[in-house]
């Protein structure tokens, strides 16, 4: 695996770095913080998120420093009103600055909620600040994306290959997205940098231009075949998709001749369902019952769906804009909030929050994880989000962050605690397990099926059960009337 | 400047390669193509778009090869049905390539619309089609973000900052975002990577965590003010945006009792509307007239028309997720699309194209340029798509490409033709000039003096002329006859 060598310490708002020179000017460097990363709703009006980009998180963690031309770059910066706009002795300790934070975060690959810590990172407050923007720019992003490939995969049934190459946001948002949609469920991607970056499958045959390079297209699918007879899939809508399913049977039958196999036809324009329906009885007709059927084209979880409801029969399909985009929702609104304080030295932290907004909007103070409890048959039956420094009240009672009068009780349930170390003072302890994406495919797959049907609906699913530990409700709604009474 | 190091070749899609390896076995790797890269309809529903990416392309074109990680990579790929998927001669041949394209392209920050090529190919068809994936990628989110860009700043006119990077679409999509809004008109951005990498201003000051971590907000703005009395912009709304507006005109004051002056004061929450009024009334009784109000929170083009058209006066604002990801329709839809071929030592070239969908949906045989017709007001007259190597009809008459009736008479104008050279044999040969974003901004801002207001209207703007040339209307409409015919 090849990792990115881009040095990720400026990928960050200056903003996070005027805040830095405050923070080091006003002798506040070492004052220590705690932050939580999580997200209000789930995506797509859904009822789960899919975590990812834990990895990546781990690679720019181990990538943060400021090289030579990054404090050039910086000292060459002028405020508004004039003057350089940072200070050179604040510059040359950045220059030597190491990360010394801790970071827990759930494996990737997790089955998430709204209002839950994903990630929790705690040291000096200037670190914390500085890793902000690229964390949440990194879980956000990959979060959303295998989110919306699990959504997909779990209306296709049958394998999902993500291409959205051509339209992903930028080469960079590509590779990201291709990881994620494979770490959500897809079998596959288009994208031949990120399956050599993330050792993920990467799959395809050939587009219509190799069909109008040639003179016609039963010329151009021979070819195909001779050349490619173990990775042969038509595509059959270059100039009339009958007429294209004809040449391929023409060319199937030749190639069983030869004792080889048309994998399948795939089909990219026109009304997919009518069409894969006539392609399959025409095949069937001609005997070839091996050969698949392939459908891309502008294709999300609600068109497959669609698709599949007609009683179509679809061998695979090629998502691609709609996927790597996230087309319908294409940004995941998670926030990093302060949730407790320490001065060097202290032991104990000091919950923090903001209270501007509504009550649904209010951050939650503590050092947090979550528990997550499972019944008897191995479902989930709801998360508590706790304060890992105090005690858990002994029925285990959540309570809707929102909402004090919805409650349920957990305790007579197993958990089983959330976050897991992802770095130590400044250094990445991710193992290869845990940084792996087949291996956060897997986890997807499993934590799905732990979670009832109705929760899983595309329209209006059910809600899952999360809230906040009963005491941790309590310390909030205190700390908030506090804070508005000021 | 940094370029970035990623090498390209591998950013593409698989079926690219087998379809090269297709080529090279077929004996048609030599022979010659040219592809044009264009678009259907305009994003947002707009008027125009502003092209963008070119300078990223021709980046991309330096640093195109396959390297022997990439080679060993391609050769440890098994085909579905067993055996290596590349054949070794063939990876041996990429491991030896260098490419020799010619691309032609319009100039970053030209103002485009649809069916026009605003990147041509041309050279070995299979170099064309490696090329493609990568191509679209840069061309198809740059554009779009500079388009979305110049639409949140002509509806703001007054500056606008981009931060989205916490939600952009990953690390990648950050950088590109940035520079492609900076393009389309932005005058800063929080991405301090992009402001290296790209030579473009950045901008921030200080979030709610500052405050936050002070235990009394005018003692955190004073303690900012202090640090940073040239970069002082304070956001007032972190515990409740009345008594913040009055701590930062208790600051504002300190500042210019000390000869220092407060910028501004940042509205990120609640009705920014009623807020920018009061905080304005405010802030100008209290003497602080040359206090500028700054505003965001999830604005684009259409709440910041609305904002503006209350009477508000807003100094600049902050636009990021809304922008940085083009929410409200996340890719251009650009496509490529083979439009000539020759063999090997022909000097003619054919034109080919795709039929098999709507009229709408035809592609455009031939070389393709455009020519920009100028009134003798300075304002753009209509744009000509046509073929370099056929005559132009000389009165100058275009054709709707989807609609034969639609015609217009240009030839009375003068006129400039827009595609210049991006690469010959394989390298990059644009200028500095041309790689600049600063400079691409400036004509964006030259390119929409010239469109009519209609044409630059938010809502149901006024379609700017576009057509083919008639005589290549016309060999259009005989091969696609011919085509369907088959």
């Amino acid at each position: 695996m090849t990792r990115n060598e881009l040095k990720y310490a400026l990928l960050t708002d200056l903003y996070q770095l005027t805040m830095a020179q405050g923070y080091w000017e006003s002798g506040k460097g070492d004052e220590e913080a705690c932050f939580f990363m999580y997200f209000r709703d789930n995506p797509f009006n859904g009822g789960f998120a899919v975590s990812c980009g834990q990895a990546q998180l781990a690679e720019m963690i181990d990538g943060f420093r400021f090289e030579d031309a990054d404090i050039e770059y910086l000292a060459s910066l002028n405020a508004p009103l004039g003057g350089p706009l940072f200070e050179k002795e604040f510059l040359e300790y950045l220059r030597g600055m190491r990360l010394t934070v801790d970071i827990d975060a759930v494996r990737e690959g997790t089955i998430v909620f709204p209002m839950e810590p994903l990630v929790r990172v705690s040291g000096p407050i200037m670190q914390c600040q500085l890793l902000e923007t690229a964390l949440l720019c990194c879980i956000n992003f990959q979060t959303l994306i295998a989110t919306k490939a699990a959504r997909v995969c779990l209306a296709a049934e049958t394998p999902v290959a993500e291409f959205g190459l051509r339209r992903a946001q930028g080469a960079g948002g590509s590779l990201w997205a291709s990881r994620a949609a494979v770490v959500g469920g897809c079998s596959s991607t288009s994208n031949v940098m990120a399956g050599k970056m993330y050792d993920i499958p990467v799959s395809g045959t050939h587009a219509h231009s190799w069909v109008m390079s040639f003179d016609d297209e039963l010329e151009a699918f021979r070819a195909y075949a001779k050349i490619f007879p173990n990775n042969c899939v038509l595509l059959v809508d270059t100039y009339d998709v009958k007429r294209g399913i004809e040449n391929a049977i023409t060319v199937g039958l030749e190639m069983r001749e030869r004792g080889e196999r048309l994998i399948g036809i795939r089909i990219d324009s026109g009304d997919l369902e009518w069409l894969a329906k006539y392609a399959r009885e025409r095949l069937d007709e001609a005997g070839l019952t091996d050969c698949g059927i392939v459908l891309s084209n502008d294709l999300d979880e609600y068109s497959i769906a669609s698709i599949k409801a007609s009683g179509a029969k679809v061998n695979s399909w090629g998502v691609g804009t709609k996927l790597a985009c996230a087309y319908d929702q294409p940004s995941l609104g998670g926030v990093y909030k302060l949730c407790a304080t320490r001065m060097p030295g202290e032991e104990r932290w000091t919950g923090r929050m903001k209270v501007s907004e509504s009550t649904a909007k209010l951050t939650i103070p503590g050092v947090l994880d979550i528990r997550r409890y499972i019944d008897e048959n191995g479902k989930l039956a709801g998360d508590m989000v706790f304060d890992v420094n105090e005690a858990v009240n002994e029925h285990g009672v959540i309570v809707d962050p929102a909402d004090v009068l919805r409650r349920k009780t957990l305790g007579e349930h197993e958990f089983e605690t959330l976050l897991i170390p992802l770095a130590r003072n400044g250094e990445s302890v991710l193992s290869d397990e845990d940084r792996n994406a087949m291996a956060a495919q897997k986890r997807v797959k499993a934590g799905l099926e732990q979670l009832d049907e109705s929760q899983k609906r595309q329209l209006n699913p059910h809600s899952y059960p999360v809230g906040l530990e009963q005491g941790l409700w309590d310390r909030r709604a205190k700390l908030a009337t506090e804070l508005r009474g000021r």
